[in-house]
């Protein structure tokens, strides 16, 4: 059949199993040859194919509620409930979203990005279903890596506790992004080996009519053999202790045994786990091999080599120069402990892993405990560097504050992707920090203009040694600029400036840099003077610098790639304020108080006016009298 | 022996058992009657007599680390480590802390407040001690209450799969603040009544020679049979499944038995959990028998009744107040869920359970559970209303973000505790909510004037269906103002003046608006005309009345009782150069760039500079030509 064609999922209730193995197979090849071109999220969703046929087979979506963790891997969902016919459009500007969205189809009725988010809104649903007296079924689907994630543990014991009728899906692949990593996945690995209930339950009870009556107090030690039984029987008794009933393990790629114990779990009361076992890229043999996660999200490929179709980067990768600056670093200084929450490939953490496997901890997807363990480490002596995504580290924004600053321990966040992101949409642009950041007493924020100060900033960070430090980098690659050969300490609370001006000053940092000198460069043939000036440390910030700019009475544009609202232009403000130069003439640009959804980043830059254009019509916004153009 | 002349726990180690039953005596006497006088965490601190003085004996702080969860059971530990005579200055300005400070003494080796940070700290410190190749103890005491933190799984999870040498305490008392919730909860309930390892295991010997040889297929069952038999022997499986070597259940009031488990705990290679079952306000009858959580912390009370000393207090309690209008409005409106974590007596929400048990959830530790739980509801049309204190809010910084605001949902967050809370100090303060909240799309966030505004509020905040509304409010009680019978809407972004002024005009909300009356009242004497403008929308500010007042050039001085950094006063800020009123004179005042530690709210205010004499300083600097005071 031409998937493009399916309207909604009710179709599914009449096919054959035979029928949904061929329906599997064009669904695969549909999403082979659509991703090989857009890119995305392959392996996640060629190892659900099956199992989102089962699910929208045996319930009844929307009025059932299907709700992805995660949600990257709600292609095959997408699919199903007639959206293939925008894929070509996926994960880009105002086309088809790579995690579920409610404005895009009444059967996303749970938007994600972030992990673990799902047995916590299958809660909240079941108690309004409850409440309301309808008898829909809820039913969220989780990875093994997200069951990690510390809100979904605290779920897992409130449901277990409240015994309210969900069925979770334990959608168990063995790696999340990277392999995983945790006591609980190997709680996981021994299910997997235990072989099936069914079978062993049969043999067991011939055994235990051998074992002969017994009295007294041994009478009561026998009940316990018994109840012991139980963890035979159910092997997932892990699981049985938090209250769950436990279907399991079941082969995720095979629709009968799908059925039959997906059509159990509808008739148990209570709250069921359903262990299945899938294969991440099933079907495509280049991810179907993929061993590190290479394959867990991708830009464009060749379908018949696996080769990515990679536009020529000369430069390195951020997170390559950062991590690979903190390992030069690591060699001599043995205070470095490395730290990151599930995520060493996109930390480009590999080199510092195997050079120094005892000092390189990926704690799975806990960004809670990574930070905390980071404090833990620095209380030592240690020098930690936090490996972690903007976005991510909103997870541990409680452990920054309370722990990390509040004790003033050294501690390096390097936070990765910050700024927008791009594909990944809403869910995950890191525009959030500097304002989560900022107020935090004891802090230093800073964001390097290219990769030549990064590696100085990263060798700052490890020398100082006087609380926490954050630098922020974005997401890509670098310039390619020239490396000095030799680290240097850049004096914290330095601006730097970068072009000489009268007429206005620009004060930026990061990624919105090369607009500034663009526009100062421009402007420069219509008669205006303008200053560009990194404002490379965001807190704690040049105070010399901004007196005397502010004394000279120039006018202050601000840039950030980052929310307005208390983001560094704020802080500019406030400086002159609290110090005050009442009059000064202050414009900010930056990111607006709403969501930003999926795009190219210059497509999104272009959205929220942040380009040279906008940067220049501010900037004669400010100088009126200099202005030229119309 | 006089407890005050304790210097360090060195002496315990020559004592005999009956010597520390003696000593657990005098201890609790102490703490009896020291507590009486100046309130505190008595229930805790009761129950951890015998535990802390084994601990102390048998590791060798501050070597060895013991590192208390929470920390307000700490009190045993500072008398033991030297602070006895410290204990008439507990939790007062300047004086002893309630929970461990490093900067109190080398025995305090990790801070904290918020709970379910210990296991994540002890692997810090164990990832430490195994680089350095040294080969102290690692000992976190955590309570079954944080244990249900995610943070805390997170740690587990990880300590487990690496192995690490450390021994974890599971304080066990069946009620953390509260009594506790959740399936772990039922997990250490079976484990509690499960009887002892010893006992059963020479039982078990008997009967399994009974079980008759099996070959074939069956011996592969058999095998699984006594693979089982681990779930009977060692009672603790789900921590045994986690990595763990499980010893317990103990008597923590026992001094033979807890040193008996330590022993074999220190002689365990891996990660140990000791189950130590202890009974809160142990040794004080009325601490003893408190079913609900009164005597986890308090003020001043009569040792002979147990009566709590209270100042009279006419007004109540701003919990009481929101939880009761809340409930008031549930009697009409259905879709009302309520929800804390753990803190259903400090949320004042027993009458709320008592009248509706189905539409009351508490959840435990669970701060990010609770708050995407609430999004979940909100999806189905309920109106969840989530009660957490301002502090414990900041662990789900990211679920507020990424779950209730992205998806616009309709979550009333009440922010009890808002501001500054007092004694216990710098990491139960208030003060950062404003700053982590105001930046996040969609949400509204107000603070009322008074009691009778703040039941108004409510109903406004649960009549409105655009997204995500929070309302802060202080701890404490509230002024008695008379109340409206009828509850009323306050349109959204509304603010009002309360007072009539011409020269300056001051900006306030919630707690700091009587020192803005007072001022005003005062400076009039001086002929100064100071407006007070009630600002109880801090996001969206009222921008009818600020376009108003910047057109009038009229100085603005902003108060709140939160951090300045991306505060209130950042938001008029930003909004005023926004709008090109560059020339605006606008001053900020509120909490400066440190964190605030314990102390009388008043005593901090005044040494923060937040009182009527400051504001009144301030406004004067802003007026200067009518300035008649030196």
């Amino acid at each position: 059949m031409d998937v493009t064609a399916i309207q909604n999922p009710k179709f599914l209730k009449h096919m054959s199993n035979e029928q949904l193995v061929q329906l599997s197979e064009q669904i695969r090849q549909f999403l082979i040859e659509k991703l090989s071109k857009t890119g995305g999220h392959i392996g996640p969703n060629l190892g659900v194919v099956e199992l989102t046929i089962a699910l929208h087979k045996v319930f009844d979506s929307p009025k059932d509620k299907l709700i992805w963790d995660v949600g990257h891997q709600s292609y095959v969902h997408k699919i199903l409930t007639g959206r293939a016919n925008q894929f070509d459009t996926l994960r880009q500007y105002k086309g088809l979203c790579g995690f579920p969205k409610r404005s895009e189809s009444e059967h996303d009725v749970w938007e994600t990005g972030h992990s673990s988010t799902s047995l916590s809104a299958a809660m909240g649903m079941a108690i309004a279903r409850d409440l309301k007296g309808t008898d829909e079924y809820i039913v969220p689907i989780i990875g093994d890596g997200a069951l990690t994630g510390g809100m979904a543990l605290e779920a897992l014991n409130h449901i277990g506790h409240e015994k309210k009728d969900i069925i979770v899906i334990l959608n168990d692949n063995e790696m999340s992004i990277a392999p995983n990593v945790g006591a609980l996945h190997n709680v996981l690995g021994r299910l997997r080996t235990a072989g099936k209930y069914h079978w062993v339950k049969d043999e067991l009870e011939m055994l235990l009519k051998k074992i002969p009556a017994v009295g007294g107090k041994l009478a009561a030690t026998a009940e316990r053999v018994k109840d012991s039984i139980k963890y035979l029987l159910v092997s997932g008794v892990f699981f049985e202790e938090l209250g769950f009933t436990y279907f399991g393990p079941v082969d995720g790629h095979h629709f009968e045994d799908l059925f039959e114990t997906l059509h159990y779990a509808k008739k148990t009361k209570g709250p069921v786990l359903v262990h299945v076992i899938t294969k991440k890229g099933k079907g495509y043999h280049p991810a179907e091999n993929d061993k590190v996660g290479t394959w867990h999200g991708t830009g464009p490929y060749k379908i018949e080599t696996g080769d990515f179709i990679q536009s020529k980067q000369s430069a390195p990768s951020w997170s390559a120069l950062v991590s690979e600056t903190v390992r030069k670093l690591a060699r001599e200084d043995r205070r470095i402990v490395a730290i990151t929450p599930a995520m060493p490939v996109g930390s480009k953490l590999e080199g510092f892993a195997s050079e120094f496997p005892e000092r390189m901890y990926d704690v799975g997807i806990a960004e809670q405990h990574a930070a905390t363990m980071a404090a833990g480490l620095a209380t030592q002596g240690m020098k930690p560097f936090l490996a972690i995504y903007s976005t991510f580290l909103q997870r541990a924004y409680d452990q920054v504050v309370h722990d990390i600053c509040r004790q003033n321990l050294n501690v390096f966040l390097g936070i990765d992707r910050a700024g927008l992101v791009g594909a990944d949409g809403e869910t995950h642009q890191g525009v959030f920090d500097i304002a989560f950041l900022r107020h935090i007493p004891n802090i230093v924020l800073m964001m390097p203009k290219d990769e030549n100060e990064g590696q100085h900033m990263v060798y700052t960070a490890i020398q100082y040694d006087d609380g926490p430090i954050a630098m922020r980098f974005p997401r890509g690659n670098g310039f390619g600029v020239p490396m000095d050969k030799q680290l240097k300490n850049i004096p914290i609370g330095t601006w730097e400036v970068l072009r000489e001006g009268t007429d206005v000053s620009i004060l930026t940092f990061g990624t919105t840099i090369p607009m500034a000198l663009q526009a100062a460069e421009r402007l420069a043939n219509d008669g205006i003077s303008v200053q560009v000036v990194n404002a490379r440390f965001i807190k704690p910030l040049d105070e010399q610098m901004l007196h005397t700019l502010l004394q000279k009475n120039m006018p202050l544009l601000t840039i950030e790639e980052a929310v307005l609202q208390g983001g560094f232009g704020s802080a500019v403000l406030e400086f002159a304020h609290d110090h005050g130069y009442h009059g000064a003439i202050i414009d900010r640009m930056g990111i607006p108080d709403r969501f930003i959804e999926h795009g190219g980043v210059s497509q999104l830059l272009e959205e929220i006016g942040l380009t040279t254009e906008h940067v220049m019509e501010r900037i004669c916004l400010l100088t009126p009298k200099k202005r030229k153009r119309a």
